[in-house]
């Protein structure tokens, strides 16, 4: 098998092994909280947040299995949000992974709590962290700061706010940036931090690959197979939402992300006290997924 | 004027100061997140937590302006579990201090995010904090922990679920305990943490006076004045909340709540390391205030 998959595969077989314990932990009241929480988490999904963390930590030679809280954490806030943005109110989804969307499976009122609770969660097991050293505090204010109001929040908002109305590259971009990119380029960054690398060429190489991975997304919402990618396909165009294929069209869409896969190879040659192979691999991996 | 309440307004002004300038600098983009963000934490209150917190801190004789970012926290997270309340799919209360609630001034989709993003933003400034000292990490999880699955949102939870249940003195206390009590209970632990006190001693009168928190909260829903109590009132009994009123009737509730201020009082002698006098105070606030 490929070197990278079975990196990835490792490093997955690792974080589902950590959220299982962590998920067999939640047996506090009310039990529909606790229920909903895990039911969430244990949906599945590529984990790309985590393994992105735990791959950089292990390209850098550093024990990866000494910071699962920081893996747990990131994929408890992605999962919040996923959560929060299938709302009726919101993105108005009833599938998630193929299954039914919290809201569709506990109610509303339930859903929105599970997203409270799961961002709450995520903290607690960051300031479990924070006690080994200044840079585990560091690390862990990457997160609070890529998933608030100046990240994946404003992202979102501004996701909201443009659809169905006329906007162009400079508006597709802030969205692409926050709502995706800050919490893809902070798991890269947080491993870089902890593991004492150089972070500003992390986070550029981070921003690129948060582009991409959102110019696959919106391309995926197009060209996907509704039984692979796991949610309602086709929702973006009906909802006249700001997506590349908008702004640039499917081709247009395509070449650029082509372009990107270009820059973010060249980012990584540039970084030499990492070994990048496994960042190239994941790039790689999000031009060509399919789900 | 009384020395309690000469105290209480200096540190509420201080608080307010500091509020300000925090709200002055949030003038990110989209200008409506910043803004519904804005709106909610000022739309004013009592500014209970964090007053307990300084005061607390205060009592100690450690100086409270050190440690504005743990008030601002506590603030930022009340305001958040406030908007996300008052959501239709949750109380579906359009009325908040008097005023429009999030929801009806910016949206159901922008107070969602409002919520998630106020609740990101406290956990970024207590990281800040987390920078200080050992005994920082500490206070800063006491809000995690009483903000999340095992705090208020498991109060949240169960006050939903056994509303319109058939449900008694256990069910009452676990959401008292969770719901309102954990957010009262952790800026008086915390400010011990901070000062080096006796945490226990402190955990047991804040466990006593947020319970006598939420029976006034629940007496002013039945005998309170609409405009100055500030929110929809008589909603418990219309939605067949489980309240002390419906579980040890009107009189009964009353008794309780003049027991609990005994207790208080009890308590407090018996904590020498500090001077109890605002402690004291609060705890007969508390049991008088009529908003």
């Amino acid at each position: 098998m490929d070197e990278f998959l079975r990196k990835y595969q490792e490093f997955e077989r690792e974080f589902e092994c950590a959220l299982a314990r962590c998920c067999a932990e939640m047996n506090f009241q009310p039990k529909i909280l606790a229920d909903s929480m895990r039911y969430s988490l244990l949906l599945g999904g590529k984990r790309v947040r985590p393994v992105l963390f735990l791959g950089t930590l292990d390209s850098f030679g550093y024990d990866f299995r000494q910071e699962m809280n920081f893996a747990l954490a990131l994929e408890c806030i992605h999962t919040y949000s996923l959560i929060h943005d299938d709302l009726p109110a919101m993105d108005n989804d009833d599938i998630r992974r193929g299954k039914a969307s919290s809201h569709k499976a506990f109610g509303e009122a339930n859903a929105i709590l599970a997203g409270d609770a799961l961002l709450s969660y995520a903290f607690d097991l960051l300031f479990d962290s924070c006690k080994k050293s200044l840079r585990h505090i560091e690390a862990a204010q990457e997160i609070s700061r890529a998933a608030g109001a100046e990240g994946m929040i404003a992202g979102q908002s501004a996701d909201l706010f443009y659809s169905g109305k006329s906007a162009g590259e400079k508006e597709l971009e802030f969205i692409y940036r926050n709502k995706t990119g800050k919490l893809l380029v902070a798991p890269i960054v947080m491993a870089g931090i902890l593991a004492g690398g150089e972070t500003d060429k992390l986070r550029a190489f981070g921003e690129e690959l948060g582009f991409l991975f959102q110019l696959t997304d919106d391309l995926l919402d197009v060209k996907g197979e509704q039984n692979t990618v796991g949610k309602t396909l086709g929702k973006d165009e009906k909802e006249d939402k700001l997506t590349c294929v908008k702004v640039y069209g499917l081709t247009g869409s395509e070449n650029l992300a082509k372009e990107c896969v270009e820059k973010c190879r060249l980012m990584l040659n540039d970084i030499k006290e990492m070994d990048s192979a496994f960042l190239k691999g994941i790039t790689d991996f999000v031009l060509t997924r399919n789900s």
